[in-house]
């Protein structure tokens, strides 16, 4: 019999990290740092539990949490969300980003996404009933075409979507973009989801053009961000969404009835972090850019080309000198032939563009995972 | 401006427990324990990050899990789920739920639920685009009525949703049920969602009829579990599914895209305790049943009136000798002036009865807590 979901597959990282283990293949493919988080937030999680924060935490999150979210915000980008009506914790960052989506958009109508963009964006529209529409970044720079995106909305817009540092090229929107965006949303009533979980990860000095900066774009957004990525456990699943009360409202709607609250004993732990350690969220590009620095430069010893990396934990390479292959045959060959897991991007557009001969590959790795990998990779 | 949802309010169980918190009642409403989970658990969850495994886990949940899984499930039932293609890991029982609903139920089907029933399931449907059908239980015995139940079916029919041990009576489905239940779906291509969070609390040495003894259900049943009701934990949000290949395929697709994977660390504690100490969920019911028949007796020389508690942790009390007020507001009253907090039935159901005198009261509680609330209601 027909399925509901006919067009789903199973996401590309699975695919990718099941044929890295099976291969045992240098994983650089899923996004995930292959080192610890933080030796105290590990124990002030055990220490949770030891005293007995083991039972279900409020539905938003706990308000010790939601408070150090709020100093973290102020701090970052100026502007400091209301504890109890704009913060609301989540199981992960794409549990956040489904809630939204659910919470809003109504069966048929549109929701703009920007291709290539992380793969769960249209799934979780087409289960709200929504309507993808796709329009593209621009192909060197992955900066959005603000016409292009103009020139998508209807009268069924509903919501769009961005996301800066970017998944999976690492581009960043810059100040001009928030004006092109501001001018762009004024005077609609289109939704903003702005996921931006890779916030604390921008390089060579940047700031990062955080939506919650501005007012006019705030009032009407969502924007979702991961513990997973700042601190180095994308196994525990903790993010979070900041929206206006009214949308908060909605968004807790969906959330209440979903994951209806985000596991205890580590929202006591990211609290006391958050608030005792803010060196580590505002030091996090600076953790990161060596890294970045030295796998670039070890790039530069194989005949894979590395494209700029503004941020994120990802580097772009094009491999048109090594090989004809389009890019997910590419990758299995790399994985299955040398060795190497990479992430194709064709799976991250509607419609992937012909001939394109780009592929992924995460950086937040030891030196001896990227050295291994470069060493695989300059055989080629 | 409208909005998308606009009949869902706060659960009950939030507005509750922050009214319990503000009066400092006794907290006999949201149902978790007031105990901790088992040291060992504890230790093997802070070893697990200690270990570093504190990056995402595989989605379907990680093989040592879904293999002590299927080991509990052969013990217990005599069925052994495929470990690979029929057990799925969730962030609890409540996205377990509506991810099963979301991988089915396609805009304008019908799913039948039984009322009471726990609250997410009416929104669940909905959020789906799918049409809740209300049918009662038995009034008095909260069981099935399966000739309403029959009658309820129509053509658009897609998913029958079911609860045993039953929240927030306690019944408990009998073999009759099972047979009536197999004989209604006989023939039909009605999906069956079982909702057995509560399957290993079965008093009086009864044996849980769980779905998953019987071929001809499970063939067509996501099986949903909670690793928060058995290990007394409700606020590590662990749960799981089992179903079918075909339908755990779907499953995954809504599963991959909400959460994606559940907190890793928390999955290996979950397997080496459920493979090195079944004792543990196979005594769950001794393990309460001093509990309940303890708290029942203390009602006794109360005015509240309990009735029979088959399975589950909690206990449902007639209050019509004490008050005349409808369940929402005597649970206000209850709280405030009386310093104890109960769960009224009405938010339970799609059209509460009308003059019906229940509230639930959880029983999962220290002695010390059990003691403190009759304390309190003897006073009534
Ligand atoms: C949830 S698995 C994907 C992890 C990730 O963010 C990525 O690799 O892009
Ligand atoms: C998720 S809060 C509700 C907990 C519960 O299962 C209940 O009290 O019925």
């Amino acid at each position: 019999p027909e399925t509901k979901l006919p067009k789903v597959g199973t996401t590309i990282f699975t695919v990718m990290s099941q044929l890295a283990a099976d291969r045992n293949a240098v994983n650089l493919g899923q996004g995930f740092p292959d080192f610890d988080p933080p030796e105290r937030l590990v124990e002030a999680l055990a220490r949770a539990m030891r005293d007995g924060r083991n039972q279900y935490a409020p539905m938003s999150g706990i308000p010790a949490l939601r408070e150090a979210i709020a100093e973290k915000t102020e701090r970052c980008y100026g502007y400091r969300p209301d504890v109890d009506a704009e913060i609301t914790v989540t199981s992960g960052g794409s549990e956040a980003i489904l809630d939204a989506i659910h919470a809003v958009v109504r069966p048929g109508e549109e929701v703009i996404i920007l291709d290539p963009c992380y793969d769960c964006y249209e799934p979780a529209i087409e289960m709200a009933g929504g309507i993808p529409v796709h329009v593209p970044l621009d192909p060197h720079t992955f900066a959005p075409d603000w016409d292009l995106i103009r020139a998508a909305v209807t009268p069924q817009t509903r919501m769009l979507m961005i996301n800066s540092p970017h998944n999976p090229s690492g581009a960043t929107l810059d100040a001009d973009d928030i004006e092109q965006l501001t001018a762009l949303l004024r005077d609609t009533d289109i939704y903003l989801l702005s996921d931006e979980v890779y916030e604390h990860i921008v390089f060579d000095g940047a700031r990062h053009e955080s939506v919650l900066r501005y007012r006019e774009l705030r009032e009407r957004a969502f924007v979702i961000s991961s513990f997973g990525k700042t601190y180095h456990c994308t196994g525990w699943k903790v993010g979070y969404c900041v929206a206006p009360p009214a949308l908060s409202a909605e968004f807790r709607k969906v959330h209440q009835y979903n994951t209806f609250c985000t596991f205890a004993p580590a929202q006591f732990a990211f609290a006391e972090m958050i608030r005792d350690e803010p060196e580590h969220y505002l030091e996090l590009g600076a953790f990161y850019q060596p890294m970045r620095d030295r796998f670039r430069e070890q790039l530069l010893t194989t005949r894979f080309k590395p494209l700029p990396v503004p941020g994120g934990y990802f580097q772009l390479v094009d491999y048109s000198a090594v090989s004809d292959l389009d890019d997910a045959e590419f990758c299995r060959w790399l994985a299955i032939d040398h060795g190497v897991a990479a992430i194709p991007l064709s799976p991250f557009y509607g419609t992937p563009p012909a001939g394109q001969r780009l592929v992924r590959l995460c950086f937040a790795k030891s030196e001896a995972t990227r050295d291994a990998a470069i060493k695989r990779l300059e055989k080629l």
